[in-house]
């Protein structure tokens, strides 16, 4: 294991894709193991080549044009051979061996209960079908991991079984032998007790690993009880999808190896990229961070109660249990009713860099703010949308245009392509441009109108463009319920947001997109920007 | 503490309230305690009665008209007297009292270096601060909680003087002292060492605590540790709710203890409640609980990947550690490109228990299902919706109205009350009904509209109203972005719900209400209900 403490071993792409909600394309894949190229994550585990033909498919367009891999390698995940067969003869075993991957994951029963009771063979079998199958892997040449099932129900029921399980697979020539929490069922003690007494019995040159399961919320402590019983190789999913309750999150486990226990699991330099990797990652998986992720998430290092900002003012150390560069996040302080005066003038002092902390206008803005949250905005993402409230309590802001007329119109079901058109009137000093446009859609009628017609009187606008918007229906109240748009905007250069907040949710798209125009038109005016 | 091994307080309307996006309006907060008093939650800890308006006024109004709390206790909550004062002259302590609660947790520095940067005054005076507090609370005859603020980097800074602080809030009466990791700094190790430590250390009639962070992922894993040294009081939130990454999630701490260490801290009777409360309280603070919540989730006993469908049919056990009803959850079967003919036969099955596993209806319908889902339809939490799909694929199913043109229009700046107004026309059996109906937003006057034209041919649909509304943006093309729509409706009897994908928003509502309406009717054409 050449300058890595412990080795990772990432299976997104196997365990993460059984997760409820994920579905992942043959693209998606291979942006994920780009993504964990890039993290530098030593093994890469794809699906199981026989499986399914999506699974299949991936294999091929590998092999036909394998990406840049680094110092990362990818395995592919197999189950041993069927009972009472030969090697030679398994489907499955040949199906792994030609999708040519220099690493190959066997996983296995060493339980005796499914033994029994599902597989139907006897004991015996059991192990040479271990032992065969890792053999013929390795004759083949490649590195092979052994995933035993279910080890520490396996280990409690019958511990000398399941020991002379491991021993097959380390027989037949496994460079890692793995323990899994299968169901996530085990105690941080019972994995700290069973990992130890493996250590002690498999070969030394055997490497063991671990692979845990959240269902009891202990996947990352149990992960961390087993390194600290001498495991060397862990696997998990980097935001912790996975079926049920997902798997190890590796993102916090990464964190806690480097900065908790001094251990490298990746090259070090690639620490900083922790955040935004894993950001990107549930990007390609269409998931939504949670914000309270630990290390990466967007509110790990946010503070809102007065005092915490207060402290974390006048020492970081107060609140803050590392710094949030050294992982790639970032520091933020809140507003809200329990945030103080010195929360608000942080972003005041944005706009204007010079104003005294006991200005009115530091109250009035604060005062704003409340009502603007009262009826459900929240600028947390939204900072354009922030500085603009900022500017216009500041009478820095003066409008752009005013709105004349704005009619959507939609029809179902649609009759071409475009199911919406939307006809718009705006003023710009006395001068009215009428104009419209159709769309997918109201919202994309409306954009693409309001677009038209303010593009006529400032042409800086042709390059601005939306790349994302989200929905989120704030207090439920069936189809009246009101909700917040947020959009993220671009013109190539810088990335902004904007937020709208209704209960019609053409009219929080609406606020959304203004702010977005105006959030550039005024920079330029500000002389923040050419 | 009569028959609990461990006593359990809920910090959600405190710490919980500085998380990022939680917002309680004293309604809610009302709503919070109703939660945790169902759950037998000991201790529940309400804000600062001095930090702001809206904690004052809860107390308050809890003063004027308390509600019933069972066996749980309300608790408020305050810093120890500011330095140099005595405890009569400290307003803080006097809004506190003020507040009536027959509990009160006194916080308080125990680490030598904030004692010195952040309070600056001598570590004799904070000593006394601490006595002197507590024990004013305890002369007015309340059960004090004494919180030691970042008690493990104070004993490892300084182990003799966070002692003799604990030892101060003791002789001040204290019946509870407990140890915070406040950054969520602490490995679970440090913590269990800690905590013995502490154990051995204090007076034997007063119980030890403990409150734990997340930021490293290990809240839970921290809590239980520190309970298997001898703490029988624990602090958290029951969702995990928290400033930055949260706090010690309850309901994954309640479960494990007593499921795993065979510790009652709730009546044992309530934890059957434990998932559907859980889900209360997010829905109180506008959260949606992640699906992958330990025990909890909507995901924590789903299964998607065929052989863990197959497995859990053979044998629960096999992928299941608990039985979920045990937390008041249920098993689920996902459908996918991973799951196989056994998933899909038991959802037909709710329509047709007599179906063969080979009989070529339920190829059609894995088929239909697999090309739905390339659309980005997702059933999960659908159901009703899949039932409707299966039943036309099994052709058990009739439309019952046709629509011959639905125009949705909508203006801005709104011009009256209603933003949007719809213009309906359907048949049913040849018989035309034109209508219309304005509403707040089109989604809203397009649920109105339909309801009223599908009214006058189905009274049995008068008593049918949408409870929730949800959007999901599912790929980001900025507006013309691809949107699911999710509806919950009920009759007063039956909950079901339905969903609906496309490009336009409008659209995709348009999907889930027709589900929502026809759903209704099938069941009762089918014979499902009077």
């Amino acid at each position: 294991m050449p300058s890595r403490n412990v080795e990772i071993l990432d299976t997104t792409l196997r365990d993460g894709a059984q997760a409820e909600g994920i579905s992942f394309s043959v693209n998606d894949k291979f942006q994920v193991v780009e993504t964990l190229v890039e993290l530098g994550i030593r093994y890469i585990e794809a699906g199981n080549p026989g499986s399914n033909p999506k699974d299949r498919e991936f294999y091929e367009r590998f092999k036909a044009a394998p990406p840049a891999l680094g110092g990362s390698m990818l395995a592919a995940f197999s189950p041993t051979r069927r009972k009472n067969t030969v090697v030679e003869d398994d489907e499955g075993l040949r199906d792994l061996l030609a999708a040519g991957t220099p690493v190959i994951v066997i996983f296995g029963k060493v339980w005796d209960l499914e033994v029994r009771d599902i597989l139907r063979c006897t004991q015996k079998e059991n192990i040479a079908m271990i032992r065969d199958s890792v053999a013929w892997c390795r004759a083949s040449g490649r590195e092979v991991i052994f995933d035993a099932e279910h080890y520490f129900e396996a280990c409690a029921a019958n511990h000398d079984y399941a020991l002379s399980c491991l021993q097959a697979a380390c027989d037949g020539g496994a460079s890692v032998v793995c323990l899994c929490d299968t169901n996530g069922a085990s105690m941080p003690e019972a994995i700290l007790k069973a990992t130890s007494d493996v250590v002690s019995n498999l070969p030394s040159d055997v490497r063991v690993g671990i692979h845990c399961h959240n269902d009891a919320g202990l996947a990352v402590a149990n992960t961390l009880a087993a390194v600290s019983a001498g495991a060397t190789h862990v696997q998990g999913t980097l935001n912790g999808v996975g079926e049920r309750c997902g798997n190890a999150n590796l993102s916090t486990i990464i964190a806690n190896l480097h900065l908790k226990y001094e251990k490298i699991c990746v090259p070090e330099e690639k620490l900083a990229s922790l955040a935004p990797l894993a950001r990107r990652m549930a990007d390609i998986a269409n998931l939504t961070l949670p914000n309270g992720e630990p290390y990466v998430g967007l509110s790990a290092f946010s503070h809102k109660g007065g005092m915490h900002v207060d402290g974390v003012k006048k020492n970081p150390v107060t609140f803050e249990h590392i710094d949030p560069g050294v992982v790639g996040n970032s520091r933020r302080f809140l507003l809200s009713e329990v945030s103080g005066r010195s929360a608000v003038l942080d972003i005041i002092r944005r706009v204007n860099p010079d104003i005294a902390r006991d200005a009115p206008e530091v109250g009035n803005v604060l005062q704003k703010l409340k009502e603007m949250e009262h009826q459900g905005f929240h600028y947390e993402g939204a900072e354009a949308s922030l500085e603009l409230l900022v500017c216009k309590e500041l009478g820095l802001y003066t409008p752009f245009f005013s709105l004349e007329k704005l009619r959507i119109a939609s029809e179902q079901p649609r009759s071409g392509t475009f199911s919406a058109y939307t006809y718009i009137k705006i003023m710009v000093d006395s001068v009215g441009e009428a104009t419209a446009a159709e769309g997918e859609g109201p919202v994309n009628a409306m954009d693409r109108a309001l677009k038209k017609a303010m593009n006529v009187f400032y042409p800086e606008l042709t390059h601005v463009r939306l790349t994302d918007f989200k929905v989120r229906v704030i207090n439920s109240e069936a189809t009246a319920s009101k909700v917040r748009t947020l959009i993220e905007s671009t013109d190539g250069r810088q990335i902004w947001n904007t937020v709208g907040v209704s209960n019609d949710i053409l009219e929080a798209s609406w606020q959304a997109l203004v702010d977005s125009l105006e959030y550039k038109l005024m920079r330029r005016q500000l002389g923040w920007e050419e």
